[in-house]
């Protein structure tokens, strides 16, 4: 779980941190789905001189070299099984995360026995980012929930689908669950639309995303009541007279947790992708010591500090993570968290089709 | 001439700084002159469907941008000269420089207007940077003159190469000049070695690096001279107890001016590069006044202050650059600067032939 919530909060939609113990466990099963994928699905092209491979929403390792060293293992195995004879092209690696990431720390930690050459992309993944069927293997994991922004309706007071007194839909209207949801779905169209045009004929892309199970609500997601939790924190603050009313009513967390059959949906609406393989990989709630939630605290930290710094200062993060660590807590003990035992995210394979 | 010395020191041999108004001056004639040599050597291959480009030493910005924006116009033009009906090639821009240059900087100050796909590539430009035959254009400004060390016997007390009390080769003894000339040619090979590996079979590169002229000595680069004026510097503080002169006798500046047929042999002895043009370009030495002493001043502070501070610390540097001035000043009114009425530097045109 706590790799969900391990995002590198304030730079937006692309990052997430690394180094975590949970990831640890996740990223195994994440990691032999991805090696697995690429020995059944990738086509060997004999002629191909470079073989290029995006990883999106890379933040500054090292999970994201662990991701591309399981990729480039993958394709160099697949390749010796093809023909042993045959010579296995250049890998050409591309770290894309926002303009806001900290590109000079990604690039100090390259691993110096790297096989391939690396470049740095800054930039959304909701826009373009590389040219046209360039790119043979794009990689994606835990970037796709964060939404391109907050939709405007959720902030506006006159609307129906204001939030007021909260940071995220899993408690609110079905209003403002409607405004998260029909973002999520435009932003995913403009990311698998650039992505169309960037994957070469027969690319292949793989993204891992935090999932809530399928058929149940989007304002069902326990990933989300994690960072509501934020909310109650905040509303403790206001008590104490350290952050105004107004602020916590003017914040909300451009993050949408989907189910399987939205991602599917998005997915197989572009007419120049075709969906391979949607796979569950869950990952246990780890809420159960004092020890596990002050954990789980200090990633939603590392996670959102950003985020929150640029909207309420700096000055109360201390006080706030400290009320969320006691938020948690209570969270951990109610009814609907301990009914849960896995969350849930979905590995996803897509591959580009031949249509021009 | 400010150009020259405008380098981003500390960060080795890739970098040089920014918006200086001689820059200005001299860049204008560079660029007519890149620009010029794509109309006139440019390939044009009709199913190209990417164009790549690299700017080695590319630095922060914006000179890297306005280059960029040079090649991509001249490329573009050049695509619609051919043929009209022609649909030029997305551009791929590679902004190289050292990996402890400051991307995040550089990525922020990206043109929001720009047309073309952009990347960071953090490395040594002596070493392989790109994948086999990727690159059509490569573009490389006052960067080459950067060795990628200092030559280790100059800094060895028992070799007859030690360069004690000075931290260029330029009033040295022939032993020392020798060590950074053998230095200089060895990371020129290595240089064209891996940009002819990554040069597409007729791409083309296209170097601008400060020069001195044809037939003078290493020891007469006047570019060095300025530089040296630094080893004055440091012996006033060495005297007022301020940095040690052991501390002194262990720096040396990485950094050699060659002359026209250093540079041309470098690139001929690669069997795999054609040389198609070398030009002067001159920019005027402008030392004439105080104020045009303290701007000289402040850029080779800039340039330098990276490199220097590593080796002495920061403390020192305000004072070591106020003795800094004094020295540039005495040397502007010595007779073999007054005689220089231009500084020269070249412009050099590559094409990547096509044997394998």
């Amino acid at each position: 779980m706590e790799e969900a919530i391990a995002m590198n909060g304030g730079d937006g939609p692309n990052s997430y941190t690394q180094n975590s113990k949970f990831q640890e466990q996740g990223s195994d099963r994440a990691k032999a789905l991805l090696s697995n994928s690429i020995q059944e699905f990738l086509d060997i092209q004999e002629s191909l001189q470079v073989f290029s491979i995006a990883d999106l929403g890379c933040s500054v390792g090292p999970n994201t070299f662990s991701c591309v060293q399981t990729i480039t293992k993958a394709v160099r195995l697949k390749y010796k099984a093809h023909s042993p004879k045959l010579e296995v092209p250049e890998f050409h690696v591309f770290f894309n995360d926002n303009v806001t990431n900290d590109f000079n720390t990604l690039f100090k930690a390259l691993p110096v026995d790297r096989h391939y050459m690396a470049a740095g992309v800054p930039g959304s993944f909701y826009g373009r980012l590389f040219p046209k069927a360039s790119m043979n293997f794009i990689h994606s994991s835990y970037s796709l929930h964060w939404l391109t922004k907050v939709p405007e309706e959720v902030l506006e007071e006159a609307s129906p689908a204001c939030n007021k007194g909260r940071i995220t839909y899993v408690l609110s209207s079905c209003e403002v669950v409607k405004a998260f949801t029909s973002q999520f779905l435009s932003d995913m169209e403009a990311f698998f639309s650039a992505r169309s045009l960037e994957m070469e004929r027969c690319g292949l892309m793989a993204l891992l995303i935090p999932c809530r199970p399928e058929g149940t609500l989007p304002s069902d997601s326990i990933f989300c009541q994690f960072f509501e939790c934020l909310s109650g924190a905040l509303k403790d603050l206001v008590k104490e007279g350290l952050v105004t009313k107004a602020l916590v009513d003017s914040f909300n967390l451009p993050i949408y947790i989907p189910d399987a059959s939205e991602l599917k949906k998005a997915i197989t609406s572009n007419k120049h992708l075709e969906l391979l393989k949607m796979e569950e990989v869950y990952f246990p709630p780890m809420l159960t010591s004092p020890e596990e939630v002050l954990a789980c605290s200090r990633h939603v930290r590392a996670a959102m500090e950003g985020i929150l710094c640029n909207h309420f200062g700096s000055q109360i993060m201390d006080q706030l993570f400290e009320k969320y660590s006691e938020k948690l807590e209570e969270f951990s003990k109610m009814p609907h968290f301990i009914r849960v035992k896995n969350l849930e995210n979905l590995f996803v394979l897509v591959k580009r089709n031949s249509l021009a």
